[in-house]
């Protein structure tokens, strides 16, 4: 194919870097959503860590790489589960961390940005606002600024995610009993800046060419699907949508082109299955998501002849929620006030 | 120590048998809870797998034996999650399961029995009475009897559990960076019939003798707790307690001698401190437990000044509730109804 900016050999060393609490997750059939869905199911969970997302693998790249050479303080803009994940990477290796959020962004995130000892700060505006402030303290105050989904490391870091699906690959290949094992063909992708998905459809088509990579974003945050489909940069004036994970409204160039060498596809779903994906995924499969997370099982439910007889592997990328929404979402009533 | 019937070598040999699926399990760090706990709290999280307990690593370990050399039919009791795990097993290895459990016990954890293809009967009484009659078919059909506890492969596969956690300690002392691993002291199982007690114990107090083995058992199902206190079997007449997967009555005594090498101590709980601690685990870990799976947080919560400053890894051991209890439960009205 055609090259990414990403580099598979870079993406095993990155493995070396990244502590291992973010490194072999979860990969498990779970067969009790499969009747709602018609399709067979697995999931690769990324939610079991310390900062409940797959953002730990890029920044512990980021963070290693400034630990050995780069400046020690570091700015980034975050919904939240970035500005967690580096965070938690930079205190382990002293930098000095700064995330810009927008006000608006869930409370849990913030909550947990602030525990982990990171500088925090909010602006009035979305995300596309916090990225331009945290380039401009990053200019201002001459520290780097990480930038997910364009600083490579991000893209690589989520990469990993994709080398531990070709092994299972592998592994359902050389086992007896393939029946039990993982031979996926299809991997679900939650598509935001596009770290994760141009991350993890790198490696899949570098190592594991037949397996459909698609990528799922909410229609009320379209731009980066538009922009695959048109094959050049759309952005779009605003978002709306509960998967905060995801609602970006300006493409990176560099990121789409690589997006447009990797996906299969890129296919646009509604809150009302973003929610419903977020139900069966508690009560079918007892885990607690994100909406960007459910995006995968939400891609299924819109489209079920689709993926019908299919094998397909949802990544599970994030469970961070606000307690309050996340009930209203799955249909209770909120719970009453507790410690 | 005084030897328990278990074989350190025997468990080391299990993760040779049990499908990958159920090890490897993660181990993190998870500071959210650690306000509310004044102690330091890592999670090793069991139901990350295709039947959502610790019980698939023990199932294994019976059902690889069968399938190269025992009968073909095998059964046992279960309050849902041995029975689970053994259709999972069995069903990959042409076993013929029968599985036997209350009538009374959790529906979710019976309709994937069913799912699973095992056949199942219930009982008009407790789990006490699905032993007995478990015992009876056995005896009657001249097939395989799976005893969870008694059975010497059900705690060496559980055991495997204390081998990851051995490992994650030597790995924090080969780490440069000793303050992010989890060099934890001490370790709360939930005790019910005692395989994941006495298997986990039997390993650290082999291979890491310093770290301390806390059984917590609900105050409603006290059995091998005075057992233990006692140093002989008592039993009880009735259970009262939510966690249904350790609710037994009537302590084995081989199972109780190997738990009086290896436990450190057991601890009663309150029904109110489970519910504390699933809440607790949902609210600030993003994750769903059953009440089992909670009886180590509770056992933090009813006595901190033990804890305080100390390093506690809880086994969360299973996650299969039906969705309207544990919603009761952990405090939101109940779910409108859902297909």
């Amino acid at each position: 194919m055609q090259e990414t900016r990403l580099d598979t050999a870079r993406i095993r060393a990155a493995r070396r870097v990244i502590d291992p609490v973010f490194l072999g997750t979860p990969l498990y059939r779970c067969e009790a959503l499969e009747p709602g869905l018609g399709c067979a199911v697995s999931i690769k969970l990324e939610t079991a860590n310390p900062v409940r997302s797959f953002k730990g693998r890029g920044t512990e790249v980021v963070a290693s790489l400034l630990a050995e050479q780069g400046p020690r303080d570091v700015v980034c803009a975050s919904a939240g589960n970035l500005g967690q994940a580096l965070a938690w990477s930079g205190r382990g290796r002293g930098l000095d961390v700064t995330v810009v959020a927008s006000r608006f962004a869930t409370s849990a995130k913030l909550d947990r940005i602030r525990a982990l000892g990171a500088r925090l700060e909010l602006v009035d505006g979305d995300h596309e606002l916090a990225r331009e402030r945290a380039a401009a303290i990053a200019r201002y105050d001459g520290i780097r600024l990480v930038e997910d989904s364009l600083d490579i490391e991000t893209c690589e870091g989520a990469a990993t995610i994709g080398l531990e699906l070709v092994e299972a690959l592998e592994q359902a290949e050389q086992a007896e009993q393939a029946g039990t094992g993982p031979p996926f063909d299809t991997v679900l992708i939650a598509l935001g800046g596009g770290a994760l998905a141009t991350g993890v459809g790198h490696v899949l088509k570098a190592l594991a060419p037949d397996v459909e990579v698609i990528c799922v974003q909410p229609l009320g945050a379209p731009a980066m699907t538009h922009s695959w489909r048109g094959r050049r940069v759309v952005t779009t004036d605003s978002t709306d949508t509960i998967a905060d994970g995801v609602a970006g409204r300006r493409p990176i160039p560099a990121v789409l082109d690589d997006l447009l060498l990797v996906a299969d596809d890129a296919v646009l779903v509604q809150e009302a299955s973003i929610i419903a994906g977020m139900r069966m995924l508690l009560d079918h499969a007892g885990l607690v998501v994100e909406p960007s997370a459910a995006l995968g099982i939400a891609a299924i439910l819109e489209d079920r002849d689709r993926f019908a007889g299919r094998h397909v592997v949802t990544i599970v990328c994030g469970s961070n929620v606000d307690v309050d929404a996340y009930q209203r979402w799955v249909g209770a009533a909120p719970l009453p006030h507790r410690a």
